[in-house]
């Protein structure tokens, strides 16, 4: 613990903002920010409006920047060119919710002693705010931090104008390093930060056979059957049982997993049992808890998403099908790179069906940050000295573009300072957050800006 | 030809004919007997009635025999105990016809040159009523033998309630052969007759991982993927290239398909070439004349119709599916056993998947008749006589219930006098008949009937 910070103030600090932030949760919360449904267009401008109002009040500059699609929101609190400055992201969009299908009104947030329940209490409205408290408290007893916010309103639907924004206004988002809270710990028990994510490479494969179903009975055994042979040809590219990819050269380029990684992954929580709870799995590809965690952080996968064409009705109607469509995708890792990946997989299955057409769909390079970086330490010692616990430095399994983006247009990677838990249920019904993770994380993002700061 | 008919006055009588048969065509194809659609439940109906009417019109007893679903026309010109006694099956209903795709009314006959366009003039109306004009030239110029008819009105939805139905009425549908007149002839140029059918064992394959679908970021790598692993096992089960089956024990039953039956393929006028223009395919399994001959009326097959389950929207959705169903049949052919193919499937999957579930859908047995018995000689001498030219004896790669329901029942197997051609548009738009092939249906039966008549 930084010794300019008097832990008891900080508490007392945390405690006494506890209404405040509840109402400003509530605020956000009850603006249904849905940015995949265009009829919440006026929803999501004014969470923007809100959000900058926010920003006014605790003192920061903010406006709110147009894009092609839904704006960003930033602030700025703090302009000393004799501080570092930090770029903290977080977005307030949120994610589509059945009412029907919630306990309470997805858009109306409820306040349970202590627990927040509405969507996007805890991704990402709820982070978002901690952030911002931390951040008032820091300008509060002058931390000699500039600190920048920017919020974006389109993650949940693959930030498609973000990057063109970031380019567009690189001098204002100029920043000594980054911070990304929107991330999930493994359990309650262990914070976690992360410091890597996988990429992603998506493709269709195509194949068409004939100009149109025909009766198996006429046809069957000398018409070709395209869903069989997708099938096959997915089947050579991998092992479905054990996940293990053939595609010759796939490997090729991934990073090995130091043993500190795996015993971070291991320190974590994370434990294939909690994991097949928390999805409401059957059965998973291996029972052992490191292979597990390295099989969803550390290591590239072969997904097949579904295969369109021929009868997708109740019972078996026997036609030939004569196109049908594999949607796939591979997860991948340092330092694989998606168009070497895209290139092999199109090779092969070429060689193994010459007039399958594979369409390249969207990719994402893998990311891997510091455990060791200045920030990481920050972040390690902000972590423990707010919750009480070590963090663990583990990896996302998923893809998180921003994240590239801000390394690509800003030059710095970012350290993901999440809050969530699993039990928040991200994305699902009933999604919540909670004020001791609200006031862990008011209390963590104030020791990460001074430990940031002391390193000046 | 037998020396008891005098061809002219046989052609002479065909063309007699012409006028009301055109009309009784027009009469039938007019009223859209679609089985599929329950609103055509009164045209159905109608279609019964007109079709005994027609018998009466001939001098036949006629009656319309109630089923669960739709009804049966039977109807019978001879009660001679000392006549052989012959019945023939063909079917009133019809396929469905998108108006819009046609270049006429579907339902209101177009008489075109000796051209008859309209939905099902040739499957199998036209085929009914040359029995129809066949059978009155038989009953004026005394031919010794008893005719019945029996014309179905559910056949294109998989004759539900025709062997309830025989099995209640088998005194009356009694008889001492029994001829189909409802399969298309491989070219113009020869006469086909057909004595085989294969058999169907369909099936589902499920396959459950887990509750919900979940994002391949966060779950991929670890969480098994049922698309892929149903991918896995079909592959497995055959090879989608070759369309050799794998499945241990699968052709242990197959019947050897003899130089002789390969040379009657061939003498069809089958060629890969024209089945894949017909088919409307860019390629086949194989460009062999004689191997696509016997691949689809003499060997058995593996085929997928669907793979459900997952993502089927367009482009690329980034899931972990959590359930699958491939949607699979199998033709069988001679002597290969329904169940105990359904056997060796199920102990194959659940020994490569044994948490997946196999569940058993239709099944049909497959059906040979004979090349050299006495039915089979008639047709041969009788489409000979009508056409011009030897037939060639085919297979049939698909299904035909009603018949091995008869063969159940009225314990006769039947022989396939076929009468459509593939221009004629079998179950697609623009479907026609012509006089050509009515003219020399009605002549062949009359041939075939004097033939049977014969052999008493």
């Amino acid at each position: 613990m930084p010794t300019d910070i008097k832990e008891i103030d900080l508490n007392a600090y945390a405690e006494s903002c506890r209404q405040e932030f509840e109402t400003a949760l509530k605020t956000l919360v009850d603006i249904p920010s849905v940015s995949v449904d265009p009829n919440h267009k006026s929803d999501i401008n004014r969470c923007a409006e809100t959000a900058q109002a926010m920003l006014h009040q605790i003192g920061a500059q903010a406006e709110i920047i147009k894009t092609k699609g839904n704006p960003l929101v930033f602030g700025q609190l703090g302009n000393n060119p004799g501080y570092p400055t930090v770029l903290i992201y977080n977005h307030l969009d949120v994610q589509p919710a059945d009412a029907e299908e919630w306990e309470t009104n997805p858009f109306e947030m409820l306040t349970d002693n202590g627990k927040y329940i509405g969507r996007g209490s805890t991704d990402d409205k709820g982070p978002a705010l901690a952030v911002l408290f931390a951040a008032k408290y820091a300008a509060q007893n002058q931390i000699p931090i500039n600190i920048k916010f920017l919020w974006e309103l389109e993650e949940e639907i693959g930030s498609p104008n973000f990057e063109q924004a970031l380019k567009e206004n690189k001098d204002k988002f100029k920043t000594d390093s980054i911070a990304v809270s929107d991330t999930i710990w493994i359990s309650r028990e262990r914070p976690a930060v992360g410091y890597g994510l996988r990429g992603l490479q998506g493709a269709l494969v195509r194949l068409k056979t004939g100009k149109k179903d025909i009766h198996s009975g006429l046809a069957g055994g000398l018409a070709r059957n395209p869903i069989a042979e997708l099938a096959q040809v997915i089947s050579k590219c991998f092992d479905a049982k054990s996940g293990k990819v053939l595609i010759p050269g796939f490997y090729d380029a991934v990073r090995k997993i130091s043993e500190s990684d795996g015993a971070d992954f291991l320190k974590s929580g994370f434990t294939v049992n909690n994991f097949k709870k928390d999805h409401e799995l059957n059965s998973t590809r291996t029972d052992d808890d490191l292979d597990g965690a390295k099989r969803i952080w550390a290591l590239p996968t072969f997904e097949v998403h579904g295969i369109t064409g021929g009868y997708s009705g109740p019972g078996v109607k026997t036609i030939v099908p004569h196109k049908a469509e594999a949607k796939i995708s591979m997860r991948l890792v340092p330092d694989q790179d998606p168009d070497k990946i895209f290139a092999l997989l199109e090779t092969f299955i070429k060689s193994e069906c010459p007039d399958a057409e594979v369409i390249k769909e969207g990719s994402l390079h893998p990311y891997m940050g510091s455990t060791e970086s200045r920030e990481a330490n920050a972040a390690r010692q902000a972590m423990k000295t707010a919750f009480g616990k070590d963090p663990a430095f583990v990896r996302e399994g998923g893809s998180i573009g921003a994240v590239l983006s801000m390394k690509n247009v800003l030059g710095y990677g970012a350290v993901f300072l999440g809050l969530s838990l699993p039990e928040h249920g991200y994305h699902a019904i009933n999604e919540n957050f909670d004020w001791h993770q609200a006031s862990g994380g008011i209390k963590m993002f104030v020791h990460y800006f001074q430990s940031l700061a002391n390193l000046k």
